[in-house]
């Protein structure tokens, strides 16, 4: 069988991709040329049928949102986080991931998987971890638990091969304040502490691949080492990843699987330019998928809009997929509201970027005109039709109606009533 | 008497100015010598006593944040006007302006002013035209509602002088989509249009300086020609403005008047950076008051997050003074809940952009320092203390409390307890 990556370098393409396209508003041509040099991937595992949702993620592409559901060791209530992912796709998340770690694994991926049918993405490690206590993973654990997950049909995981011993050197010279604020870094990190051995995953990354491929399963490199903090933003240990990361996005390139990186964390406004072109540049352009950027530590319960900010500025310079973070980040896990929130908020941030990103800027204004034209005719149905939310545009609407036809914020005092006075008046 | 420009220019300063420096962690001889170039602005009228807390808005300053409250035709609620006010300032709010519009506007004025003390701001041609129709005011109305405001105690004043016959033409041959979305912008225009007279605040900017220069009021050079769509965003309408608010700048300083400059508007995340520093070039480092600006036209109902993604870029490349905006932009006067998420949204943009800002960024990195250390800590309640809304984050971390002492959101696989165990057992 032939991955995709593999069937696209030989000029071919599976029948479903046109749907791929045309969703983008690209050139079918282009899109099989972008995947072929590992510039975008579409995640999709094998056993996936003709009704799926693939969606393209990378350069000249729409930026994606990803939404993170599971349960905790702390609360685990399977229909809830099912429900969690139906908000998530209903408000516009282009991707699921379960990062579970509290219940019947097993179960709850599965059925969150039947619930919703966009690329759906696992961490394999959080499941090794729930059977066995880090130090006593073997190296067959690290790779049991992916192959149960691609044999479940998930289109992309989460790995982080980008910690190893040199790299872990690395970090400990950073003299981080916030140290390994990835769960999957830390876990790896600790396995490679206590048993003195390489990270099997970048070890026998070769064998991941092979797993990988059966099922065309895309990897998503993990940042380990993201900052956590913005005292640790821009650190020697980030770009050490960056470059493992790198390295490992060539491997993937080689054995027909598709990869994606992540990339940081908490980042002040003024370096995320430099960090998501740093890591287009040692990846070669492989799609970035970013959590955040932060670029406060201190919004805690308004993560979604400190979040909200990065991802637009990452975005703006190449950023391809974007994690949502929800009100609830560093402080509990989300509830079914806390994702509607999250989702909209990485939604406006990916919106924002496209307006600007190269091969989708047309494409995207075009409802930002059509929301202006409906704002200035004071078409209130069309604009509610138009937003981002429309139940939400309604119902702060309808809150608080105007006695005119303007909103109540201005009344009868509406400017865009006056000035399409004055202006069409001075037009005859 | 001096004003505090002609102070500072005189090598002077008044006594209160130190707490403002103090507040602003400068140096009190800087704070003068940016005042004195009018690179700085601290609005204080003459009739505010010693308990006035006064705030500097400009170079090397803290980003400020604005709340505008005030009723409109269609909801008169005076208390509860009052009420948001005071949220406002309860949530970090370090400037409120009243643009009431329904009501008695003179009570209403008195009522907030006595609420707050903070900086307080109007636009005084709103009052003028509920006492008459717009094609029915004299120069002198405009005049009047000025010193009126003045004489109240009003520390700064929007004023849209960079409206006139001129820039009106340049506006139509813009061939706008939104044309103007200002509220003060679409009077003066039809006032102009019906009278075909010259805007009265430009034909006679310097008698509206003896009026402000008396209570030492600062003007807020408004953006009547903001532009209200990414659609028109950038456009030949809003640099033309930006130049006559340049030139009137210059006459402001003359006059021993403080001004700052109002920008755009609605603008596209890779345009803010020029719009921001075409402003500061031709103003000559004028303070930078910003509504937004809104990275896209389709966020209602959740406009504050577009606008903060906006304001932190702004702020970034040189904004001063950030106007929140709330998530009932375009839809509805906002509720007390939609000014405190408005607030927030916006303080934490104007916080992002302060952790980059010269003069700032040490002070500010201290906080989210604190915080870090705080959070690898796990102590909550240092955490609380210092985020950014102390009840949201207690509120939100104890919906869902975890049996351990990490969060509910990864329990015992936290990767802030395990990544310690593994770096300090590194270090010994």
């Amino acid at each position: 069988m032939e991955t995709l990556i593999e069937m696209t370098r030989n000029g071919k393409h599976p029948e479903w991709l046109k749907k791929v396209a045309e969703y983008e508003g690209v050139d079918l041509n282009l899109l099989v040329k972008l995947i072929a040099k590992g510039e975008v991937v579409v995640p999709r595992n094998v056993l996936r049928d003709e009704d799926f949702q693939a969606k393209a993620i990378g350069r000249f592409m729409s930026t994606k949102v990803n939404a993170n559901v599971g349960t905790s060791a702390d609360y685990v209530n399977v229909e809830e986080e099912v429900e969690k992912a139906r908000v998530a796709v209903k408000y516009g998340a282009d991707a699921v991931m379960d990062l579970s770690t509290g219940g019947d694994l097993d179960y709850i991926r599965r059925r969150i998987m039947e619930a919703v049918n966009v690329p759906f993405g696992t961490v394999p490690i959080y499941q090794a971890v729930r059977e066995k206590n880090v130090e006593d993973l073997s190296e067959d654990d690290f790779f049991r638990v992916v192959e149960k997950h691609a044999k479940d049909g998930v289109d992309f995981m989460t790995i982080h091969a980008g910690v190893n011993k040199m790299s872990l050197e690395r970090l400990k010279r950073s003299k981080r304040l916030m140290g390994i604020v990835s769960r999957g870094g830390s876990i790896i990190a600790k396995w490679i502490e206590t048993t003195g051995e390489e990270n099997p995953y970048y070890k026998d990354f070769d064998y991941l691949l092979e797993i990988l491929k059966e099922y065309d399963v895309t990897i998503s490199l993990g940042d380990a080492f993201r900052p956590g903090c913005i005292a640790d933003a821009s650190d020697r240990a980030k770009f050490t990843e960056f470059i493992i990361l790198g390295e490992l996005v060539e491997k993937c390139r080689e054995a027909g699987v598709q990869a994606m990186v992540e990339g940081p964390g908490h980042v002040p406004i003024d370096e995320i330019e430099t960090s998501v072109k740093a890591m287009k540049f040692v990846t070669k352009n492989a799609p970035l998928y970013l959590l955040g950027p932060l670029v406060t530590d201190i919004a805690a319960g308004y993560d979604h809009i400190a979040a909200a900010i990065g991802a637009a500025i990452a975005g703006m310079h190449g950023a391809d997929f974007i994690c949502y973070v929800t009100p609830s980040e560093h402080l509990a896990l989300p509830t079914v509201e806390d994702v509607r929130e999250g989702v909209i908020a990485a939604k406006i941030a990916a919106h924002a970027a496209d307006l600007v990103k190269e091969g989708q800027r047309e494409r995207a204004r075009k409802r930002d005109y059509e929301m202006s034209v409906a704002r200035k005719n004071l078409d209130w149905s069309r604009q509610f039709e138009l937003s981002i939310d429309p139940e939400k545009a309604m119902e702060v609407h309808s809150r608080r109606k105007s006695k005119g036809e303007a909103c109540s914020m201005c009344g009868d005092l509406c400017a865009i009533k006056i000035s399409r006075e004055v202006l069409e008046k001075a037009k005859d």
